[in-house]
């Protein structure tokens, strides 16, 4: 195992123990959404994202606190955009992980509702003093997430992806449904450690290249495990998007051009972080994971 | 027109306008999310929760722009758990407000994005120094209304009333189920303006007494509407609780006890905000109003 892989488990392991204490079971029948919000959460999932959050966080000397409670505010939040994109009315996805999906196991309505819990305690995180000491940084956390989540954020994004699977979307409509879908909340994985600590506005413009190209990249790498990938590997339903008739990178690109397009999105990554310097190791190799990933 | 209705139709005015500054449509074609949010968000709703906002703001010496933008992010939020609610998945509503749900005008998919990207933007605005300029008291409304909106409060309560649909509960659990399922958000209401402001704990505990008087009180007379009440003056589907068979007041305590109840809530509310005297005279009437109210 690399020093990256070692890094991402141990990402997860540090995660799970924190959404485990902030999902305490309430006494009152009402558990029943807080053990779907559970299921769904503490999870076996990659934790890219606070992964990404944690190692920026190191790179600025963010405090390790403030990172792993920003790192699960954003899990919270991605989970509930999991379980949503899962449900019958979006993507109908009846595996995630490996596991039949929040709706199958529990159903649809309770699926909806940790769906929404999971978004509420997100920004509860956020605005919590344990998060950071200073209530301007917290309010700062909780505008870029929520800004990065919404309508012009993640939400957009998936409305776009659901147009897509009845409208033929162009090249530069995908890449924007990339941005929004997905980008968004890549972009405040690597930009939140930056509105806790002073930084330069080179640096932040540096991690939002990296945030772009990593996002992108993400997206490309996905689209092309979905022609080339393996069901069991991935532990989710593959071939969907050819399926649904969904525009792609791939489908429009084809697969070679949209490999061609992954090499140098990760070289746009890397010159990026480059002002960094040695520093950004840890966010180069992240790159090059991403790129290679088999799953 | 009494002189709380006319306040209560200036409310939902001045509510719909900041609403439609708040809700711009984007170029792209994921505008018809932001239709859809703004579709259920515009309303002819009573605007009760930013009516309680302003009234008790006024009370308390709280800026109009405070109190008006803390209305705002209460009826998004509001408004998002209408349009999940509606879903049918969950209660499978057709009607609301005399028009077609948000997923029989959009769809399915549309009403859920709506829903969730209504709830970011309720964060968005609390979190913003337009709201209040000192950051401490912003993280505090994110905070609280977080907690209103999440797992012990709005959809915990949701939790249970569904759970209500195919399990008989007690008295003591219709109880439990109104206070989080609308008891936590009216809470936030009558008690966010307090925050922005120098209070005195007897003054908050004042509020919070004179919240959940009126919080069961809108719920008993919402059962007692739905038993005795006319479809067509309400603007929605009535008699739905008996024919799902769900506990409500009214079949665990029958009618005459239901309405006793009533009553002596209304009491109770106005007791608890004695200590202001005069100042409440406003939130006195809307304890009646609610009382006796036809729809």
């Amino acid at each position: 195992m690399s020093k990256l892989e070692t890094k991402l488990a141990e990402t997860r392991q540090v995660m799970n123990e924190l959404l485990d204490s902030l999902l305490p079971l309430p006494n009152g029948r009402e558990k029943r959404v807080v053990e779907a919000m559970r299921y769904s959460a503490i999870s076996t999932g990659k934790a890219l994202r606070p992964f990404l959050t944690l190692t920026v966080g190191e790179m600025l000397g963010t405090s390790t606190q403030t990172a792993l409670r920003i790192g699960a505010a954003i899990e919270l939040l991605h989970t509930y955009s999991l379980i949503h994109d899962d449900l019958p009315a979006m993507d109908n996805d009846t595996l995630r992980r490996g596991r039949p999906t929040n709706h199958i196991q529990f159903d649809e309505a309770t699926a909806i509702l940790a769906g929404d819990a999971l978004q509420s305690l997100a920004f509860e995180v956020l605005a919590s003093p344990e998060t950071h000491p200073d209530a301007t940084v917290r309010t700062r956390l909780v505008s870029e997430l929520a800004r990065s989540a919404g309508m012009n954020g993640m939400v957009g994004g998936q409305m776009l992806d659901l147009i897509g699977e009845t409208t033929v979307l162009d090249l530069s409509e995908i890449e924007r449904m990339q941005a929004l879908k997905t980008g968004a909340l890549l972009w405040f994985a690597c930009m939140a450690p930056a509105l806790t600590v002073q930084t330069s506005s080179e640096e932040r413009e540096a991690l939002a290249q990296y945030s772009r190209a990593i996002g992108l990249l993400f997206q490309i790498t996905d689209d092309i495990l979905d022609v080339e990938g393996d069901t069991t590997a991935m532990g989710k339903t593959l071939g969907k998007d050819s399926e649904a008739h969904k525009s792609t990178f791939v489908s429009i690109l084809g697969l070679n051009k949209a490999k061609s397009l992954a090499r140098s999105l990760t070289e746009r990554g890397l010159a990026a972080i480059s002002i960094f310097g040695k520093r950004a190791d840890m966010l180069a190799e992240t790159l090059t994971f991403i790129l290679e990933r088999k799953r």
